[in-house]
């Protein structure tokens, strides 16, 4: 095989077979495809498209790049959540403690927040002293005893994927929805589960700000999942405003042991419960997903999800005294409140530019070497349909940095657009992929 | 400027200015944009297209990137011919003497034979003696007495173009039409001449195959040259067979004696006279193409362009000997006589497989870094229509590499197709464009 002869072949919208793709990425990893060739390959695909088949086999070829972990000796079902993130999106810190008590397994690997998302990896090490590096005898262990544990990536999985996206991310190959959904299962399906929920956003605070685009995302993933003899439900919700109120690392965590405490914002409680009702039907739990919604709702009722993330955190040496006493955490030196300039009945949010105002406060990264502060963040109060009248408090800022409490005001002002006629509010579940 | 902006812009088709272009180019050839990142932006560009606006710009920043020689101190128009290279085309060695004698001054800047094609410079390098690297002092000096001078490209014209060239060679990126133009034009610019005659091969032999393609390339040439300021004439001319009936580097040079000194083959003769007829009619030496003709029929049978020849070769330091002795070259240790398997009409010639054939036995190529036997080479002598006997001697092969000829003459007999029916000649100029 003949490497100019398979970028040709992709370049004039041919289809590749198993062989040719695994070819292609095995020897890239392997050093053996330069940069320069696979980048031009990698543009033509993105360009021409690949098929679902072309998906499987990059999926597959990248998934056992890498180490597969053997979850064969944990009982019961091994039901995982993927979101392809946004602003505010805490949903893992609660579904994973909601599913884990109602008796399924959660083998949660996340990761961490680039750009104006956060990751569930950086909101777990807000607590002090969590542990997200466990060993994949700890992993497992974990999971036998408690049902849950959540974890980095660890260089042993799907190495290929790291390698492929590092060099997507700089040649403009990303928004790919076939390169998306096989960067995303190659890690996936390495975590051995039975089946996934995936959280696919939509809206000007997500990666897909097109529904339509959205849609076909969670198509291809529901797709390929099939193709690996995978159960999957996909969920396409808004992302159109924060997800519940609080954005930065520590924050959201505190609104999650709010949450799990049973003080939940509407829309954060509609999407979570969706999510875990499913994961609970998918894990046998539950005859539907609306029945398993009912039992989260109990779960968190009842207080079991909330001792269930208690036991989670100890398990991964997370300090305690900070869930039962959010109160005690430390505090940003710089506090700022920020009121509405016009009244008026919500409109719509630049959710894009929410996030980064919450970046440039110092709850997220610009680059992956950036250090983030996990006290940073936004209390952002409106929504999407809500009356405001001028000078109604609509966000509190919390940074150590009081150099960029200027800019992130003026910015996240314009983020705002106001109508005088009513605004209905938003639809949080916009569609049920299965 | 951001490079991956850039690269998004072009992935998205979108046209891109003359500074974004010029910032590609400049930071690519000085190194500070990577490989990776030009191959996506080339494959891009190659599947989503350039306009013509973006094909000067590319061209500019290409011709810039490098010396651009000034011969306006050399008096009267300079006019040079270029080709988009072929099997047996040997044209560039005739018509050079011809238009010289005309009185036109001839700057040209060739190139090597890489694949099936063959090139000029290694032609002339096959008289023995013969310098293609004379200085620019010595290139303007010989323009002046000689009205001509053939000279292989320097380092220091369009340097951007080779950097590019190589990674459109391995990046399967080189079928473009926009990204073959600028290539061409930034290096054909650098000669400062008033006007270009393009020969655009199309056929089995050609490097567009298709005349659609073919058509296409010759107004994307002539419309750079316009946007240039330079004028131009394009002529499709067929490569679906051998040109003449030597191919091979020495073997041309000695049909083009042959030619010079009124012996051409018809179609060669065809081909060659409008190209150079053209010339001269651009050069301002004849009112029209068809006088330019003429004239060069003319200074053909009168011996002056043969004596230009021996100006040329002379003042490059080739040995006249060789010129006006060809039989006392050194030959081939084998020679091999190759006869019809079939009767019928020649109906068509696989002349790729043709080049290839010549490359075998020692006349071309595979890579930049091969030798090249100047000896070495086919005549080939049926042309398409022509009514053939089984028996017939239809090639003489020469070549050092006697274990090269089983398999040669194999992939000889199986380029050619017999019909029982009468077969049209070829028509050899099958479009001019001005």
């Amino acid at each position: 095989m003949n490497t100019v002869q398979l970028i040709k072949k992709k370049r004039e919208a041919e289809g590749l077979t198993e062989d040719e793709v695994n070819y292609l990425i095995k020897n890239y990893t392997k050093g053996k495809i330069p940069d320069y060739q696979f980048s031009a390959f990698l543009m033509a695909g993105y360009i021409n498209g690949f098929t679902q088949k072309e998906t499987d086999y990059l999926t597959n070829e990248m998934l056992f790049s890498g180490k597969v972990i053997d979850l064969s000796d944990v009982k019961g079902k091994k039901i995982d959540k993927h979101s392809t993130g946004g602003v505010g999106d805490k949903t893992s810190l609660v579904l994973a403690p909601i599913a884990a008590a109602a008796g399924i397994n959660v083998p949660m690997i996340s990761g961490r927040g680039l750009g104006h998302t956060g990751g569930t990896l950086d909101k777990l090490e807000s607590i002090p002293g969590f542990r997200t590096d466990l060993s994949m005898r700890r992993f497992k262990s974990s999971l036998k005893k408690y049902n849950a544990a959540m974890i980095g990536q660890t260089k042993e999985i799907a190495p290929a994927d790291k390698m492929i996206y590092a060099l997507r991310d700089v040649t403009a190959t990303v928004e790919s929805i076939p390169l998306i959904t096989a960067s995303i299962m190659s890690k996936k399906l390495a975590e051995d589960a039975d089946g996934f929920v995936f959280d696919i956003k939509t809206g000007s605070g997500a990666f897909m700000q097109k529904l339509s685009d959205s849609r076909k995302l969670a198509e291809s993933l529901i797709n390929t999942s099939k193709s690996f003899q995978t159960r999957a439900i996909g969920m396409i919700t808004d992302m159109n405003q924060p997800l519940g109120k609080y954005i930065g690392n520590w924050l959201e965590v505190y609104e999650s042991i709010l949450f799990l405490q049973g003080e939940a914002a509407d829309d954060l409680a509609e999407v979570t419960y969706n999510l875990s009702g499913a994961m609970i039907y998918l894990g046998g739990k539950a005859k539907s997903s609306n029945e398993g919604i009912e039992i989260s709702r109990e779960l968190i009722a009842n207080g079991k999800a909330f001792n269930k993330f208690r036991e989670i955190v100890k398990n991964q040496k997370g300090d305690l005294s900070f869930i039962d006493n959010p109160g005690k955490y430390p505090k940003s030196k710089f506090t700022e409140q920020v009121f509405a300039e016009k009244s008026g009945y919500l409109k719509s949010v630049n959710n894009y530019q929410i996030g980064m105002c919450s970046l440039e406060l110092g709850a997220g990264r610009r680059t992956k070497e950036d250090k983030i502060d996990p006290k940073a963040g936004i209390i952002f109060h409106p929504k999407i349909g809500d009356r405001i009248k001028k000078g109604d408090l609509i966000a509190e800022l919390f940074t150590d940095d009081g150099s960029s409490i200027g800019e992130v005001k003026k910015s996240l002002q314009s983020a705002l657009k106001f109508s005088t006629k009513r605004v209905q509010k938003m639809k949080m579940i916009k569609q049920v992929i299965e």
